[in-house]
């Protein structure tokens, strides 16, 4: 697994033998090193690294020029942290939501001696982002500030976890404890921060100050950044849900399962808002419900015309979409090499924008 | 739950109304709040707290004059972070070994409607420690040494039960995976650090420097601190294990199971290491077995002439104090008060030695 296959002509294999150097020198027994070994390549390389190839496409417009092979391996490491940051989520999360398969095999826990292992083993994914960054960036100015940001992010998506734990659990369904409230929270907190994440690393690297002038103004570039990206990373949860409701498993890769998992979508929290009263009572009665007679019920409830998710679902598009463009539009941009451009955040949002899978 | 009960005239309560605060501020619904309340309140400060008055008892040795407000408040902080970490491991350690109690109240996964959660429920305790750190100590020059100290000891206890888990899985007894040296490991990673932690925190924000002369000598006072509190940290829990083979229900509040559970502890690697054939057979069909007659067979070969662990562990014992006031005495003392005094060591290896519970 290299960054060569995205498309990059320069390899930054994703990190695996310092790691397993670093425990190899603390005097772990064999046996743990190769467990260790399994844990790392099972969980870390098999995503899409989105975020990851994020890091070094936004410190690419940030610079204007190319990267230094230095500056490359510095992006990288961000983004494999990143990688290491979600599979430490994803292996957690799959135990905890009893999740079957991810990334088309079986989820961690469920793979033979593993089990409940697979708790320590997520812990030891997320050390290593730690490690990680002490090695490559201990003497940087920015160190601490990357520190921050990284176990910031861990404790937003941590509550986010925990208000969807407790507002959905898979077997007791209550739709009283939804809203589009706790919809946007567990977006914000889940997703949402992961577009704010490899921009933000990737401006500190690039030495991106707290805050510069344009003209009289003055410019704090990283709550700018944060004001941009997680509405945007909202609309990108919204249209993943939305998608989940209308895509077809040709568009989308797989067979949508919100309704019949009691998940938190803004599917069903647009539809209780504003269904009628008959509505609500098959919604109570059907969703999450693991039948597809249930969840054909609840698809009606969608496609009516009172709640008629498409249109609104539509109409939410445009109006999101607009509000990025004046946003983005919107940023002052100043010369040098160490400030905010327009274009990382176009290049983001023109990625999402009415995407169909 | 402060710190006046443990014969402090100050209190710090532990900084429970802090956390709330912050993650109210964020936005979080109430039932999310006050489920992190619960979680808290169940699992941090019902400990003996020995670790987290330690930080407080050594700034005072270190400093030589009473600590001022401002100083106590930062070594409690300190102390509770290390009992949030505690409480995090506590949390998933219970559930990955399907213990059943803890500090006497079910263990929290076993709560009703906790179950899986408590996966959750122990990250947002090890966040708790970071908020902590960057609220109470983000303008001090030693930051960033606590935060990477609280982060690598992290990954080592991580990497000691890792270990553990591997080698003494309860359901599945090999005793040809257990061996002294990889007793000495699972004990250094799991226990001995955290002999370490408490002082090493007390020396950083008492600002004792990296290293500093001594006569001729340079010393470097945390790689000094950690060559005689790892042994010190063994020795604890070699004792430990020990005095649950050894220790009457009256002296150490309960019965010792660890034969039972196919702990790898230090009783069976060392009658390992030196049993007869004939024992070593005993111990492979008897050990790790939840049976009392079971556990009587393995206790009989403890018991024997050939093993004598009584005998052993006095021997061990003696051996290993002499070293400990041996090395203790040694450490060159400088004036000034950021510097490191045998006072720190000689009352934690006073609380050990010959202790019986």
């Amino acid at each position: 697994m290299t960054w060569e296959r995205l498309g990059h002509s320069r390899r930054v294999s994703y990190p695996h033998q310092e790691l397993l150097d670093y425990i190899t020198g603390e005097g772990m027994p064999e046996d743990a090193i190769e467990w260790y070994e399994g844990n790392l390549d099972y969980n870390v390389p098999g995503g899409k690294l989105n975020r990851g190839i994020s890091v070094v496409g936004t410190a690419e417009i940030i610079k204007g020029t190319p990267l230094t092979d230095d500056e490359y391996l510095k992006a990288a490491v961000l983004g494999w942290d990143i990688e290491l940051l979600q599979a430490f989520f994803l292996v957690s999360d799959d135990m905890m939501d009893s999740s079957i398969t991810r990334r088309g095999q079986p989820c961690w826990y469920r793979v033979p001696k593993v089990g409940q292992i697979a708790i320590n083993d997520s812990f030891m994914l997320e050390a290593a982002i730690y490690y990680l960054l002490k090695k490559h960036f201990r003497g940087e100015t920015y160190y601490v500030d990357v520190l921050e940001l990284f176990l910031e992010t861990t404790f937003q998506t941590k509550m986010g976890q925990l208000i969807d734990l407790i507002t959905a659990p898979e077997d007791e369904v209550d739709l009283s404890k939804f809203s589009l409230k706790k919809h946007s929270l567990i977006v914000i907190c889940k997703t949402a921060y992961y577009f704010y994440l490899p921009v933000a690393l990737a401006m500190y690297m690039s030495h991106v100050p707290q805050s510069y002038p344009s003209g009289t103004q003055t410019i704090e570039p990283y709550a700018l950044a944060k004001s941009i990206l997680i509405p945007l990373g909202e609309y990108f949860q919204i249209q993943d849900d939305f998608l989940d409701f209308s895509g077809t498993p040709e568009q989308i890769g797989k067979i949508g399962t919100d309704i019949l998992d009691n998940k938190c979508s803004w599917c069903v929290n647009t539809a209780l808002a504003v269904c009628t009263p008959k509505q609500r009572r098959v919604l109570d009665e059907n969703y999450g419900r693991k039948d597809s007679e249930c969840e054909r019920r609840v698809k009606e409830v969608f496609e009516s015309p009172e709640v008629n998710l498409r249109k609104r679902y539509g109409v939410y598009e445009e109006k999101v979409y607009g509000e990025l463009v004046a946003m983005i539009g919107e940023i002052p941009e100043v010369e040098g090499k160490s400030t905010l451009k327009r274009e990382v955040f176009k290049s983001l949002r023109d990625k999402i924008y009415k995407r169909t899978k």
